[in-house]
């Protein structure tokens, strides 16, 4: 992430990530604070091993194309609604809308959560262990669901639908 | 892709995919006019072996995110301005901001090679081939650019950078 | 609705139905979380006697379009400014703009009252004893807005409009 | 509509009407430039047996939201991208963006088609030969799209789906 | 104003018209809820001896614009950020953007004290009184900057500017 | 106006104070590029006779907000869509946000003509003759669109309403 | 500064040209309520000894182009999102977009340290003093990001990149 | 610039630099696609001599600010509106919105032009003879919008200021 006063945004991949069963790790690089540290991470990302960047950032959030523009790893960016930032269009516009050639997995404002998922489900395309959990992930989520809507019901809410 | 108005687009994702040397199809698959191909399209696709889907739509795009509900695997989505669309704005949003549980991988307006080469990104994390076509890819990128600054020098513009 | 975190702002709905003498369910279908719920819910809806379905949700809000593609009865959509939505923004074109063939009802952000009263008017057209509470429920809107002026005047503010 | 120099658009509306057997009448009523004309024909509509109101206008487009002041009938808005709006960003917000009491069905921007679609949704829930019509629309709707992947197929786009 | 919850803004336009030396009346006149009332009002206002109207309303604000069609005097728009207003988007589009023809004179969003001011500068095309009164206005306004300005520098900001 | 260039805007201005027997003078002042030209422009304006003065430009568009810091009269903002602005956002923003204090009477984009009318408007406060003509232009806007109505009805177009 | 309201964001500006070694002056100037002081604060900038000109105003910020168009000193303007600005987009498009000949230097909404910074490095090109000092100020910028991160990994957040 | 293709835009910087006696060197260095080469060439830029750097791109365009925090010297960003480019606004964002500490002095979108007089102002802090340059350049701008209010006056435009 571009600054630790986003990691309140983008913890939310961090735990996500350890319920699916992915290894990580998560520090803090600028882009443009510290360019050298963000060139030395990035290019030696592979080398390290690492599968998938997550870079979170805001404002005009350079991070994540800039990453993405110095390996061949697949980079997420998680566009975040920080203090300078207009609504957060300024966010999703400078991660989103990257040239030809070097493309940023972009996810929702502020969804650090979905980049957390994202990076599982492309780990998950060659590994069956994270795989199997993203299935039961995705049950639990209709199952809260579907739940819900009977709680609703047993609560009085006028409903013929769930028998 | 949401119709097959969208190809002169989405042919660019093919084009790149082959240059990079995965294996792909491409099919057409409405969310609004064909919900039901759209389901079992989606449902099957992993039983299928299919490990990456790129959606492209435009407008009210949604085949992107139900697609992304429906399976396991990693969903890229190309939001396409198309004719009935708001200058692009509608596609963005209704792919990018997908709520929490549900993430689509989104890129910029219009850019399916994008999409596909983010889609072999996904691939590469577990294919070595795959890796050095990107590599090789990303070194292209670049010569092109170096090219491009040398032939500026030789037309007569000053530059004293490029000895 | 798409959450029960929208029931805040849907109950307007469900309110206003009880009181233009209209019945109803109210029940949560998430389009993302619940794909089967959402299919069966819309496909079933017209069989079990549903007239019109008003669907609510936020962010990249895919509920009312693809409830619109499941089923012929009119669908109404409430777009609803979750706190994951950029300004509303998101919610409001990804559910106004869908394609040609499958329309929504669009009502105003957070409209549910509005998205009841024109469920009430749809039915209306065919039902005499909703016709006269939409007629009464409109001159009662006139009356308060005249005592509220009158209220204006009696406290003083200059008007020679209302004698 | 509110101008002549929307027909082209409002046609849609027309001819898909007349495809799903719905009777209509045309014609033009200006908000700005025939306040007095719409007040008569709004307030006349219920009486001469109009069941629905479809109304097109673009820029600050009041006339939806003035007609559905002055009937209890359902009203359908239209936004059109006309030469005096901004993007249509202008119509479309002054005729979604409805106060409490006061619902315009609203459909996307130029969106005459689908106007003529809900209409004919609306009356189809006391109207089995207009609900069979549309059952029948939105069928062919799948078709096209169906026969359309085919021949993608067919001209050699690689696909394993549609066997 | 279209509520009397747009008091708080609108009283603003009744302070400076006093503090002008202008008659005013002030009173609630709804062009959606009370379309009877505003027909009424608009078009008998320039009988009853009224010179500009001002009109503020917010969300799809159309009492600006339709009092405008039904009176040939000069029309003020204020836009108001009102509750269901998008960031006042809405209120500031559809009071704006009117089509050739029937303009509306429109100020900043919520703006009530410059709509006050601008009805003041209409009426002092032809009111010596209220000319004065202008002229001192704003020569009150730029005293106030420049004790603001003294102020700053007996505090001790620097500045070599005011001697 | 700001420059010569958006004569072909601003000549509508011309044309229809011509028409409603208003007096004018057109000419070419900017902000930017000849301010000491504005300040005696704007500053001799009320002395010269001038009643009411419309500015017209494009991009960050600052004439009429300046035109109106220099003088009592009443001044009206045309934003232009010129060549350097983001889509017209800019000129109307520019243009309309006035602070307190300082109004201007900003009206559509590229709406010159509504400029000319609502000049005519202010200048008819005092004036019976203009009064009269604007009358007769609002009765022309009305007759046109009754006229168009027709003459749908007698193309065939279906319609009971105009008998 | 266009108003003392502004101050609490434009003292950031004065605090980092003062930790650059840069001597300034602050003081109000307003576009709209001092036009007279505004242009002869700007016309005398020059002579009066000063290299460099930040400007901060919001809303309809006219004052960084009068200025600049006042001067042939660079402008640096401050788009402040004041109260009565829409999200600070007036701000900054009324302070960007300025046309071909005069040039703001536009920084980001609030932005004045930035300003400052940008002030520095102007007068840098000439002043050996104070590239020092930005040379400094940039590596204590990634010095605290560089701790920031050994402090992550102190409190037990894995990362493997920092030794 | 980040690409040939902007080469059109860039050039108009090129053309005014020389007009206004200001050496400079021209060459294409893309972010995304020779990040090393950007890193060289803006890390060397100040040894090399360069006094400002005036960098342009389009979409997401990290260019200006990634220059910006490899060197201490001014920089000059330059939104272009290229293909990929949602209506410029994700341009302007994404170099506009740069944080606290690395700031890019942002033109007007496309206005190459500006960004050449705005380099030369920052170089005329310490050089009389851009400074008269500059002088003389402004005195231009401004003899020509006179000459076309002349121009209008001789064509018959009305007007009684230019005597």
């Amino acid at each position: 992430m571009g600054s630790k006063s986003d990691l309140h945004i983008m913890q939310d991949a961090a735990d996500v990530l350890k319920e699916l069963g992915v290894d990580y790790e998560i520090t803090v690089v600028s882009a443009h604070r510290t360019p050298d540290r963000m060139f030395s991470y990035a290019k030696s990302a592979a080398d390290r091993g690492l599968k998938v960047i997550i870079a979170g950032a805001g404002g005009a959030a350079h991070l994540p194309g800039m990453v993405a523009s110095l390996t061949h790893l697949p980079v997420i960016g998680v566009p975040v609604k920080s203090s300078n930032s207009i609504d957060g269009w300024d966010s999703v516009l400078s991660i989103l809308q990257m040239p030809n050639g070097i493309p940023v997995a972009t996810v929702a404002l502020n969804a650090a959560k979905n980049a957390g998922i994202l990076a599982a489900q492309i780990l998950s395309t060659a590994d069956e262990y994270i795989t199997q959990n993203l299935i039961k992930y995705k049950a639990d989520l209709a199952s809260k669901v579907e739940e819900s809507a009977r709680g609703m019901k047993d609560e009085g809410y006028p409903s013929e639908y769930d028998a």
